[in-house]
C-alpha cells in the first residue's frame, strides 16, 4: 500500500475556527478522517502539523529519504517567507506537492509569491479542502 | 452526463513536437483520446485550441453561459500577458480551472505571474499532462 | 454630415451580461440605438467590435485615412497591454478619443496604465455609457 | 437652475500667459465668460482659483454639502502630489469631475499619476479648454 | 536555392504611410521587390504580414519545421509584449533573425525590451530597411 | 500645570461628517471638550486646526520653543506628503507625538509611509479618538 | 478584574543587557513588576516571551478565544518577517495591540514595515517601556 | 541697477535657531544685511519668505514677468515635493537659480531629488550661506 | 586554551546527503572531527545545530556573554530571512564570523542578501568546508 | 577606397582563449586577416583594441572627425557600464555600429542594457564573428 | 597666492567641437586663458584633463595632500559611474567642488545621479562655462 | 614553492593615509613585508596595484594562464562597477579570491553588490588586513 504524509503549517490547526469565510467551517481532522476512509486499502495517509518553521524542516528531513511515495505540504504562511522549508524540499528524495485551500492569488500581494513552488513537483491551489484530495490523486497515476 | 471543455492556448498544438524536455513527447490529441475514454459515460470532454488571444476570449464567451460544468484552461503564453482572457473569465458564469503542464515557477521570471489565476476557481501546475486529469477530477466532487 | 466610428475591444460585446455592478445592465447595441437617434442628421455613428487585438489594429488602419472626423475607442483590456493598437493610432490621420465606462483608476493596479492615452487626442473615463456620448460631443466643437 | 463650481489649482491663473504651446493663449476668465453665456438659464457656473493646496481643501469642504450638482476640478500640479485634496473629495457629498487641459499622459512621468482620479466620479483629459465644457455636459444627463 | 521567409508584424503594412520621419517613405512591397531581384538565383525570399499575434504564431509553426534556411522577423509592437511569439520561435527548428528598422533603443522605454531577442539566433537593429538585407546576408555565410 | 497643544491637519475639521465608517460620528470639538474636562487642573489642552500645510509649519515654529510640555499632531493627509512639517518638527525643541484615528496600515499603500514618524518622539495609531487621550497620557509619565 | 497578556518576541528577554543606548538598562521583568503593582485590582497582567516564531503563534492561538480583554504584542524582529504571527492575530477573537519600545521608523529600512500592524487594533511606537503602559491604558476605556 | 529677489521656503525663517550643526547659527536676516551692503549700487536685493507652498507660487507669478534680472530660490522642503513651484518657474520669464545651504546629497534619500532643478537655469548646493552669494554672482556675468 | 562555538542552521545537518553537487559528500560531523583534531591544544571547538530560528537566537544569547573568543555561524537559509538572528548577534558581546560553504553569489537572487553580514565582524564565502577552518584561523591572530 | 576602423573593448584580445563555448576558438587577429583579404580593394579595415575605457574614448575622439566612413565597436563589458564611451560616440561625426559576438540577451540581466545602443546608428548582435562582417556590409550600401 | 586645480573628465577636451547646442562653441583652453587672466595675482589656476577614470583618481591622490586651496572637478560621464573617483575625493584633504556646464537634471535619467556630489564640499550646475568661475569664487570667501 | 599575486585596486595605495577610521593606519607595503616574511619558503607573494580598471584587466590576463596557484584581488571601488574585471576573472584559468578590508555590508548600499563575487572561487570580507592573510591560507589547503 502506498504511503503519503500530509504536512500542515502554522494556523491550519485552527481550520473551522479561523476566518470561515476564507477557509470554511470544517476542522482538518474531520476532513482527514473522510479522506483516510476513502483511500482505505489504497493509500495510507498520515498527518503532521506544526506552527514552527524548523519543526517542518525537521519532519521533511525525517521522512524525506523513507518509503513514502509523496508528501502533501500546505506550508501556510511559511509558503511566502521560508527559504529553510524550500531548502529541505530540495534536499530530500520524496517528491512534495504544494497545496493551498484558498486562492492565494486573490489575496494580499505577499501571498502571490511562494518560495516553495519552484522546488515542488506540482502545485494545487484554490479547491478548498479538495486541494488535498487532488494532491492524493496526483500520487496515484493509475487512478488518473 | 457532465460536460467539460478543455481550452488550450498558443503553441500547445505543438505538444510532442515542441521542447520535449519540458513538455514531453505525447501529442495533446493522443492524450485527449485516453482521457475521453477514461471518462466515457461520466464526463463528456470537448476540446478547443487557438493561437489567437481573441479567439480564446470569444470561445469563453460562447460557452460561458451554457450547461458546461466547467472549463479547463491552459492559456499557455497568454497566461502571463492577457488581461482580455482574464476579463472574459470574470465575465462568464461557468467556473474555469487553470492548468499548466510544466512547473512555471521553475522557469523565467515572467512566467511566475498569471493574470488568470486570480479569476479562476483553482489552479493546477506542474503534473505534466496529468494536470488536465486532476482538473477533470476537480469538477467531479463525488469522485473526490 | 460628420462621421464617427466607435470601436469596442474585447468583452464589451458582453455589456449588460458581464459584471453588471461595474458595467450596468444595458447592452451596447441598445445604447448605440439611442445615441444614433439623438444625433440623427448631425453625426453618422457606425460601430465595430472585436475581441482580437490585431483586428482592431486592422480596422484602425482601414478607416484611419478616411473622411471620418473621429474615432471613439474603448480598447477594453487591450488598453493596458497593446503596443500594437497604440502604434496604429500613432500611424493614422484620424484623431482617436479614448473612453472607459468604469473608473479604471479605482480598480486593479494594472488598469491604471494605458498604452493608448499618450497617443489619443483625449481621454474620458468613468461616466458609464455616457462616456461615449461625451466623446461624440468632443468631435462637435460647435456644440461645445 | 443647476449649479456647478469650477475649481482651478495652481498656475491655472496664468492661462494664456504660461507655456502657450501646451495650454493655449486664451485666459481662463475669457473662456469662463463664453461658457457661462452658453449655459445661461441652464447651469449657473461659478469659479474659484487658488495656488494654495489647503485653500482648495477648504473650498471643497465649504461647498461639498451644498445644493451644487457638481464640481469641476482641475487641480493642476496638486493632481500629482495632494492626498489632502483627494481626502476632501472623498469626504464630501457633491460629485467631482476631474479635468485636464493638456494630455498629461504625453508629459513627464510624474504627471501620469493622479491622487484625485480614484475619488472622482469621472475624468476628462486632453481636450484643451473644451475639457471644462465636456465636464459641464456630464452634469446635464438630459443633454446627453 | 536557399529559401527565406520574411515575417512582418502589426502596422508594418503601413510602411511609407506611417510616421515617415521614423520609418521612411518607401512601402515594404517596393523594397521587397528590390530585395528579391538582388538575390534572384541565390535566395528565394517569400513574405508574410499580419496584424494578429496568433497568426504570426501559426505561420511560425507552419514553416518552422520546413526546408527554409531562415526566417527574418520584424514583430513590430509584438516584440515588446508577446510571449506567445517567443515561445513559437523556441519551439521550431528553423533559425529566426530579429530585425528592426528604427533604433528602438532611442525610443520609449517599453521598446527597449524584447521578448524575442533571447530566442533568436541574432538581432539587427537600426539600419532602416537595410536591416532586412543584412539579415538575408546573415543566412549566406559564404557571402560573408 | 502642564500645557499641551493638539494640532490637527486637513479634513479633520470634518470629523463626524466625513466617512463615519472610518472616523466615527463625533466632531473633534465635542471630543476635545470631554478631554479638557477630564484633565482639568492637570493639563491645559489647547487646539489648532488647519487645512494648509504651511500654517501647520508656522504654528509648530511659534510654539516649538515655548513652555509647552508636548504637541500632539495628527497631520492627516500631510503625514504622507509633507517634508516641510517633518522639518519643522526636527527644528523645534518641544517633543511631538504623532497620532492617527484609523489604522492607516489597513488602508491604501500611500498611507503606510509617514514622513513625520521618524522625527516624532512616538506614534499612536488606530485607537479611534482615544489615540489623542493616549498621547496626552504619554506626556504625564507619573500617570503611567 | 480585566485580564491582559503581554507577549514579547525574540531578544526582548535581553532587555537591560542588549544595546542599552536603544533599549535602556532596565530588564523587562523589573518593569513588569512595577506595571503589575500599578494595576493591582484593576488589571491582571500575565507575561509570555519566546524567541521562537511558532511558539508565539501557538500562544496566540491558546489565549485567542479566552476571556482576555486584550493582548499586548511586541513581536520584536518577527514584526518585520512573520506572516504566520499576523495570520494568527487575524484568526483569533481577542484584540491585539502592537507595541515597540524604540522608534522603529528611525532605524533600518527593513524595520519600517510591519506585517502585524494591519491586523492589530492599534499600534504604539517609540515611548520606551511606557509603550506597554499606554497599551494597558488602551484596554481600559473608562480610564481614558 | 540690477534687481534680484531671494525667495526662501519653509523653515528657513528659523535659520540660526534650527539644527545649527547643519545650517549654522547666523539668522538669514543678518546674512541678508551683509549681502545687501556688499552689493550696494550694484544689485538691489529684496527678500521674501513663506512657509506656504502656494504663496511661493503666487510670489513667483507676481515677479516672474517683471524687470527682475533673476530670482534666487531656496525652496527648502518643497524642493522635494512641489510640482506646483516647479510649474510656476516654468511658466515665468525671469530666470531662477536654485540654492541649498547644506549638501542635500549627503542627507536622506528623499532630499536627493529636486522637482525644481530641471526647470531652473542653474543649481548651487552646499556652500553654506555663501550659496546665496554665488547665486548673486551668477547674475552678474561681468563680475565673472 | 581559546574556545570557539560553531553554529549551523537549517538543513546543514543533511550535509553529505543533500545536493552533493553544491555541498559535497562529507558529513559535517566527520569534518568537525578533523577540525577538532587539528586544533587540539590550541582551540576548543564545540558545535550546535538547529533547524529552528528561535533556538539559534537562544543559543547565541546563552553563549554571547561567555568566555568564548568567537562564534562561527552558518545560518543557512535563515541568513536571508532572519532579522531575529541578526538582532541576537548585535545584542551579544562575543564576535561572530559568518561562513558559507557554497558561493551564495552564484545562486538564486534571494541568496545574495544576508541580514547577518552587516552585524558580523567578518564573512567568509565559497571555500567549501574550508570556510569553517578559515574562520577558526581568523580568531587566532598570532597564527595569521 | 572606403576606410573602416574596428574597435574592440576589454577581454576581446583573449578571443579564442576565453570561454570558447560562448566566444568560439578563433583569435580575433586570425579573423581580421580573413576579413581584410575579403574586402581588399573595397574597404581598408584597421583595428584597435584596449582594455582601458578612457583609451577607447580617446581613440573615438582621434578618428571621429576623420575621413573614416564608419567605426565598428564591440565595447565588450564597457557596453553595459560606460557613459564615457557613449558620450564620445555622441560627440563625434563618424557613424558607429555596435556589434556583439554572443547573444547578450541570453546572458546575465546586466548584459541586457547597453549605454551605447541609443547613440549608435545600428546594432548587430549574436552572429558570432560574422557580426563584424555584417557591420562592414552595413557601411557599403551598394553591396546591400 | 592661492592655488586651484581644475580637473576635467572624459570628452571635455572636445569642448567647442562636441554637441555645441549643449556645451557651447568655446574650447576649454580658450576659456581657461580668460579665467587665468582674470585671477592673475589672486589665484593660480592649473589644469588637468584625462579621459581615463584611473588617471583622475591618481591626479586627485597626487595633489590631494598638497597646498592647493581647492580642486574644481567636472568628472563628465564619470560623475554618474565612478565610485573610484568618489573614494579618492573622500580620501584626500583638499576640498573638491563639483561643477557641470549643462543642467544635468534636464537630461537623461542616468545623469541625475552623481556618485561625487555627496563627497564634495559643494556642487554648481548649469551655468555654462561660468560654473567654473563660480567655483573659483567659492574658494575666495573674502570675495563673497 | 607556490606563487600568489595580490592585486589591489584604486585608492588602496593610500592605505594608512586614507580614512584611517575605516582602513587603519598601516600602509599596504608595510603589511606586505610582514606577510612575505611569514610565508618565506612556503609562498612567494608578489604585488600589483593600479588605479586604472583596464590595467587590472590586463594584469589578470597576463598572469591568468601562468603557474600562479592563485590571485588575491581587492578591486576596491571597481568591485561595485566593473563588469570588465569580472569578465577577465571568468576568462582566465588561475582561481581568484576576493578580499575586502572593511565590512562592506555595513557601508553605503552601492557597496553591497559585487560584480566580482559570482566569478571568484571565494570571498573574504571584514577582517582588516588579515583578510589578505586568510586568503593566502585558502590557497594552502594542507595548512587548513
Amino acid at each position: 500500500m502506498k504511503k503519503i504524509l500530509i504536512i500542515n503549517g502554522p494556523n491550519l490547526n485552527l481550520l473551522g475556527k479561523r476566518e470561515p469565510e476564507i477557509y470554511g467551517t470544517q476542522s482538518f481532522e474531520d476532513y482527514l478522517n473522510v479522506l483516510q476512509k476513502k483511500y482505505t486499502n489504497i493509500v495510507e495517509i498520515s498527518y503532521f502539523q506544526s506552527n514552527i518553521e524548523g519543526e517542518i524542516v525537521t519532519k521533511l528531513q525525517e521522512v524525506g529519504f523513507s518509503d513514502l511515495c509523496g508528501i502533501i505540504l500546505n506550508a501556510g504562511a511559511y509558503t511566502h517567507t521560508s527559504v529553510a522549508i524550500a531548502d529541505a524540499i530540495s534536499a530530500i528524495k520524496v517528491p512534495v506537492v504544494e497545496v493551498h485551500i484558498s486562492n492565494v492569488f486573490q489575496r494580499e500581494d505577499f501571498r502571490h509569491h511562494s518560495f516553495i513552488s519552484p522546488v515542488c513537483s506540482g502545485t494545487i491551489v484554490g479547491f478548498g479542502l479538495n486541494s488535498y484530495n487532488l494532491a492524493v490523486e496526483s500520487f496515484i497515476p493509475n487512478n488518473l
